[in-house]
């Protein structure tokens, strides 16, 4: 084949563009790849999802056809990048439709963190626990003697020394950074100076920091001012990286910010990512896709937004499934694919920012949340603290409804956990108007019986119109449809009316948004493939709570509370849920959502030392039940991948 | 894969070779850039301006498609250094490549170490005292079950239960980097491996690195080759940055480099270069005239040289003066110059490498020599160590002829030190034919008193011309110029001949060597203005010894052994420094030349945990004299600027 490369310009719709290279014959993904072009990719170049929606300004593409671009869009010069091979030069316009992953890192103010009723019920948990403030930080003022030519003592040995007088005991370390500081710091307050200090367990103290102290009739600004000590807690998803900012002193929640994973354009399943993750430099760019791309700008933004400088952070929490936690320290995770799917660890650290690469104060500890087995990761151990369902006698179900499904059976006594390849679907991934719960998702609805015309509640400010469809939304939605006979027991759509819509190959949909009231001028709408991909999502969940049961001769009726987890929206209608088989039939007094469960327990392993250390006990005192090797389950999930259900009577309505 | 190291010989188009180590998926220009070799980069990596052409010879990379590489030239191997990844085995032809640097690095192998006997006596020692093999690695063989799905226990827990049950006790951590090594390594040897541990004084021994283990008849090649564990000595001079490389198994030098200290542009002096590093980026320009120019570059091209890469670095001590210390740690030095003179720290450490930003083991110890006073630096202190003056009961004087003079006086009851600015003469420095003590340096010489001319012994190969005078030889030539009646006791020029050139303002020098003889073809003199440089410093020298004895009242005859360092030549000819009158009129049997002892300290504290302590109980045990603020010492220093001294009785001939 003859070798040419073509020039290709991407614009991003309302953004910059970037100029690139494509090799003749190469797909407009891979070079947007090349160029780290956002463009959504959730089946990773399947052409089965039809996020990587792009626009031809210029040029020709040789495309395949494809059930995500009408006739009419193909004119308009609409194509799947993935579908797409490079045969000119081209100018492709990207939309925002095509980032929704992407483009989205957002930093809301303290009086914008959502949950905010969540987190003030476990600060109370903590405290009750006696867990409150009990990060190993402290500051400590001290006045040195000045230097002459009789006593030029150098620096460190003089403050250690004023130290060691003052608290008693062995005299601390000086970290690098903090006697890199030191000279100017001591002649800026004439050698009164506040020190930053972690107690360590098992060598000696640490000085971290270093401030000038307050000088009698100095101005408050500038010198005086009393340190701040910060944290980070970081919930690593699949699909979103979350971070919350705390106040280590008061335990005060600073800010939050959220980015959609930098991975997205490998997969949106960790599979096609540890793939990936194995080829030539294939790691490095999986760290990039969460460091790089989510936590670094997140991190400039918050400590931009609220003025605390990154080396005033000194403790940092992270809480992650066992593929993410792996490549956020680029430790190899290609054997968690393969049999027996043993993953390089369970527990590790702490570590050291900048062991890590983490723009925060360099010797800031890192902590990080151990792992239960090859697909239940720390996120769940930490999100089971959050729920402190180990701490209760009545028997709990703890569901997290991430890009995968995680499950836990137990109570003070046991606890058993399991995965199940629920798919993305919760979090919008495998649905074509799916996305995940921000700005223009729908979060909620209702659909009128006789005319099939919904009600929707949209995430956002006021006005804003919708975009797609988050994981609440969905369940919604179809268990609306299910309610309204709009859908029967196989998903397939039953009923006509000017909300159904037919695309060429006579392939029903349900039209909840019609183009002229979207976002984007796109109509939101489900299609029968759309609601088949979701039902076996929530048959994968139903069938792992029934396998759990029965590996421990449980009858569902022993189960005294479900606390339901994940980011999915702002909370879930469980009764929907119930009515479509996605939960057990146990009435929806027993369901309580806590929200981002993970991030919860990343909290509280950031505020509280001894928080740490229990997560590390609930992850190695949990029995890991591994679905895959399991006979039963095969026929659980058939049986489930029904509305509600094969088997009617385990869903006759009560309450 | 991702852990692999791949070796890489660049070489440049007429020129040498040179070998270094890079990570599987590295780019080509990184991993040029860290051993310095030259590659043009003007886009600085992007892609964009194809400049970073190299040809591969063999091996394979991982490239991308490019426009500046043409399907043929790719076909004869063309490639961009910013746009290939390494994955094999390489040899990469450099076309036209900048040489800036090579001239300024020098790295002799195994056999060309010089002062080898000078090492075997310090070994001895260490031996005697039990501090031999002291480095605190052990190398750990180990043989792990193999999971299955009934054992999915993860790989680091795998381990470190197996290592606990082998080795007793508590189980060790595992770096971040043993452990991102882990999968690859316990699967390329059906789970058999080795283990590198630090035991740790304080806390939890470390697993800092792991091999695959020799499988019963595999190839020995690559898997099953015993570890090797090496380290770093490092002597940073103001003038010379000097580095060992050695085996810390059997405690056998691998091989030594040396540098010109790569912040020389700034001054040849520590006061112009602290100035320089109080200006904005000055202290990072200084930091990098170390790392980057010297460090880097050695260390890259040390373990390309021995085969080592630089992973298996575990562990670095650095011996400097205060001045360099702080540089290389990147902590301010404004205040020593500045009175009372106080530096920021005496003893500090030990770090990490990734703290310093040390391109070895990210977890290898680095031990820095502690200070005594803030011109009497680490140098010193380890350089006391190495000539074990501390250990005796009769009285030695320790004279370091550096960059500056440093001179220590004392026994095994007590030790007092003290510098002289001295100047770089003995280094070169201020000389105009002056240089340091390496290829083509004159470092002895002999004057026939009736025709003038000289007989000089040249540092390199056979058939090597000179270029300059190193220390040594500038005591030789200006104490035979002062026997032979050319020079008076004011350092003119008294004779005339055709060894004596007058320039065209009259002033006269001694030629050495004739322009046509010398390696550049330019003659190689000494004017009365190098003879007037180098009076002050040895009188600086002079006056010092003078000062102490005086302060702690002792007559020079109560010295029992005097003891001189520097990297200044291959050795001292004693008769002719006591004959000018820089060292007291002892006998030369007193004297001991004992090379560059700082770096023999450094050696020390590398071999030896034990030597490191000791090191410390040196230097806080010591004495510092500050002779600025002495009153006596600068009448001293003017009677000792004459050839010998004012005072003529002092320098009476005997023997």
């Amino acid at each position: 084949m003859e070798y040419k490369q073509y020039q290709v310009v991407f614009r991003v719709e309302g953004g910059e563009e970037t100029v690139i290279f494509a090799a003749f014959g190469e797909s407009l993904l891979e070079a947007a790849k090349k160029a780290n072009v956002a463009i959504d990719a959730p089946c990773s170049g399947m052409g089965t999802c039809g996020k990587c929606r792009v626009k031809l300004l210029s040029g020709e593409v040789e495309a395949e056809g494809n059930r995500h671009i009408s006739w009419g869009e193909y004119a308009e010069g609409y194509r799947l990048a993935c579908a797409s091979r490079v045969i000119s030069e081209l100018h492709v316009l990207i939309p925002q439709a095509a980032r929704t992953y992407q483009d989205r890192i957002k930093v809301s103010g303290k009086g914008a963190i959502r949950e905010r009723r969540i987190f003030k019920m476990l600060q109370d948990e903590l405290q009750a626990m006696g867990f409150w403030k009990d990060s190993g930080l402290e500051l400590v003022k001290v006045h040195l003697k000045k230097p002459d030519l009789d006593d030029p003592m150098a620096d460190r040995e003089r403050l250690l020394r004023a130290l060691a007088e003052q608290r008693g005991g062995s005299s601390p370390g000086l970290s690098l950074y903090a006697l890199s500081k030191l000279p100017g710091v001591l002649r800026e307050a004439d050698f009164s100076c506040t020190c930053v200090i972690r107690r360590e367990a098992d060598k000696r103290d640490t000085v971290l920091n270093i401030f000038p102290a307050p000088v009698p009739g100095a101005p408050v600004s500038g010198a005086g001012a009393e340190p701040v000590t910060a944290g980070f807690a970081i919930d690593i998803g699949t699909t979103t990286v979350s971070i919350l900012m705390v106040d280590l002193q008061t335990g005060e929640l600073l800010t939050s910010g959220s980015a959609g994973n930098g991975q997205i354009r490998y997969g949106a399943d960790v599979i096609s990512r540890i793939i990936e993750s194995a080829r030539p430099g294939g790691l490095e760019r999986m760290r990039t896709g969460i460091l790089a791309e989510c936590i670094e700008p997140l991190v400039q933004r918050m400590c931009g937004l609220t003025g605390i400088s990154p080396d005033n952070i000194y403790r940092v929490a992270v809480a992650a499934n066992t593929t993410m936690t792996h490549f956020f320290m680029g430790v190899p995770a290609e054997h968690l694919r393969l049999e027996p799917y043993v993953p390089a660890f369970f527990e590790t650290g702490p570590f050291r920012a900048v062991d890590l690469g983490l723009s925060v104060h360099p010797a800031a500890e890192v902590v990080i949340a151990p792992g239960i087995g090859s697909y239940v990761g720390g996120d769940i151990s930490a999100g089971i603290f959050s729920s402190m369902i180990f701490k209760k006698e009545s028997l709990s179900l703890f569901i997290d409804l991430g890009t995968n499904g995680e499950l836990a059976l137990g109570n003070s006594q046991f606890l058993m956990a399991c995965a199940c390849s629920a798919g993305p679907a919760f979090e919008g991934g495998d649905i074509s108007c799916g996305m995940r719960a921000t700005d223009g998702a729908i979060e909620a609805c209702h659909v009128n019986t006789d005319s099939m015309e919904p009600a929707i509640i949209v995430i956002g400010e006021i006005g804003q119109k919708p975009v797609g469809l988050c994981g609440s939304g969905l369940i919604d939605l179809i268990g609306e449809l299910f309610r309204c006979g709009i859908i029967n027991a196989r998903g397939k759509i039953i009923r006509e009316g000017k909300r159904i819509y037919r695309d060429e190959w006579g392939i029903p949909s349900y039209v909840v948004v019609f183009a002229e009231d979207s976002e984007n001028g796109r109509a939101i709408s489900l299609s029968e493939a759309d609601i088949d991909n979701f039902i076996r999502a929530k048959g994968a969940i139903f069938s792992a709570i029934r396998t759990m049961l029965a590996v421990l001769d449980l009858p569902v009726e022993a189960i005294d509370n479900v606390y339901v987890a994940g980011g999915i929206g702002g909370g879930i209608n469980m009764k929907n849920a119930i009515r479509i088989g996605m939960f057990p039939n146990l009435g929806v007094k027993k369901y309580h959502y806590i929200g981002n469960s993970s991030m919860l327990g990343a909290y509280a392993m950031l505020s509280s030392r001894r928080a740490c250390a229990m997560v590390g006990d609930i992850s190695r005192g949990m029995t890991y039940l591994e679905l895959s090797s399991h006979p039963g389950y095969m026929d659980e999930f058939v049986a489930a991948c029904f509305l509600p259900h094969t088997d009617g009577a385990l869903f006759k309505e009560h309450e």
